[in-house]
């Protein structure tokens, strides 16, 4: 029994820990960029695995090189049938041929949500999120988005406004709520 | 020549146009049924489809009855792998099997979207047929929820206080953006 | 008591009954063609909707088009973004995004599934059809399809050799399984 | 440039080779659970990502075990909303939420795709993979499923009778097709 038991811990021990980080692409601003590639870094120092959109642009790429740069893992689920315009930071390239509908598998296969920058296929990750009830931290947003966001997804929406905030948070959640 | 303009004038028309009316399911007010249900008619007895998600409850199913009593055709795009749970008022079914996935056909199948009551998969809706590139007319929304939308969507978002205001902006768009 | 079923059975006519014609795109040839066009206009005869993957060739596109010429209405499950490449004869236009995902929503979309000429696209509907419970009927095809859709889909798969024999199989079906 | 060349080569080096094991689940004999999980740990061995369809019976997770014991990193493509039914050896769980519709994705997403056991949901995966223009490897098929599958894959599929020759053959086609 005993045995059984640290068995099935270490089994547990095998699935990863997945945090999704979501944001605009070509839209995304330089300090955007900046603090999405400093999230990936603390993401993989975690141990974790950083997912994004994966495309070579704005906050998917960047947090995707964060990650990779502190040798973590990184997922990207792709929109197009190909890997064609595929960040290259995004080491194992989920291929969904499905373009925006991608975004649902996007946050259903996140543990926890980063939102980083808004854009209008952000914003359906966000829906998305708290529809498939997942807890979703909304780093450094404007109080339009958040007063809208909580409006909809009360107690599922945290609020940090640093990345070591957001580390923090994702760290409780996943202390209580295992992958 | 003018042979081939009408030929092509005549296969033109055969082409519907579809309304996609999105908003909660369980969760919707008896107001905002109510409204729904207007709204289907209208929609019906302007000669267009009326698409929902297809569900038997709220804003989905009261609209499809409307447009159903108005003599008008309607869609369901159902989030299941069967027909179960269908609204009796959705005559033509296209199931998924997507769940939530399906919000994104949903919009991309809409010429116009019309948006009444919010919940989360509702926002999932506006904010991928703003990503979509489609016209969406928020009716009877609140303050909070039109100020996000606009700042995501600018031109995009229209806003209505009335189902007749709707139909007029409907009108006026799809007269020169075509089906 | 009476009133009640007979409503019910008001309600139960709205819903449409759909055939699912799947078959070869570019590569189909003329004969198909030429059979698809006819089983269309059969499916509209009988007051079906004929729904097919949508695109402007092949199979897809002349079985819409024998069914919009006897009058019956028409669906095509797009694979795109947008209406850009839809047949001209797609009257109602599902506009998915997922590429070729949409042929697991043509075929759960379908009261009957009929195949008429062969492609990878084609049988992944076919296999799709089988695992989703779809009585599949195999309009003309070769020995080496037959077997081995009869050997993973044993009494799901009919075969029939022309569009009256087709007709006849799916009139039989549906007697016993209401849309 | 040499920098530039090399740095080019270490990023290249990042992404992850994917073979994708496609194969019934509950109906999956012993035999063919043993040849998954033999498949499973030689595709570790050699450094590649072992990814399936994720659930917890047959060929799908005797590959995952094989995988995990021979210290292989895994993937499941899943098709419930949750990771409910998800097998232990699943590391990365990538949550779909769209039922069969996420064989699409099974396939697009990997370098090579390998069939073992023959079953509707797996026969949609080899014409879809063929379609997506992958190529495909049946290991230990019959006559019925190689005739068929080589009539409509021609070039894209090979035979293979033995787990060694199904790494050869992978290794053979990744050598000139990098990931």
């Amino acid at each position: 029994m005993g045995f059984i038991l640290s068995l099935n811990n270490f089994l547990f021990m095998l699935v990863k820990t997945i945090i999704g980080v979501m944001g605009p692409g070509e839209g995304a601003t330089p300090d955007q960029n900046e603090m999405a590639f400093e999230l990936g870094k603390a993401i993989a120092q975690n141990g974790w695995i950083t997912l994004t959109g994966g495309r070579s642009f704005g906050v998917m790429d960047a947090a995707l090189k964060g990650a990779c740069e502190a040798g973590g893992l990184t997922i990207g689920i792709l929109p197009m049938e190909t890997t064609k315009g595929a960040s290259e930071n995004a080491q194992i390239r989920i291929v969904t041929g499905m373009n925006s509908g991608r975004n649902y598998l996007s946050v259903l296969s996140s543990n926890v949500v980063v939102v980083l920058g808004m854009a209008p296929g952000t914003a359906s990750e966000v829906a998305l999120a708290i529809k498939s009830n997942k807890k979703v931290i909304l780093l450094n947003q404007d109080d339009v988005t958040v007063n809208f966001f909580k409006q909809i997804g009360t107690y599922k929406i945290l609020v940090a406004k640093t990345v070591d905030e957001t580390i923090r948070l994702a760290k409780e959640y996943l202390a209580v709520n295992k992958a």
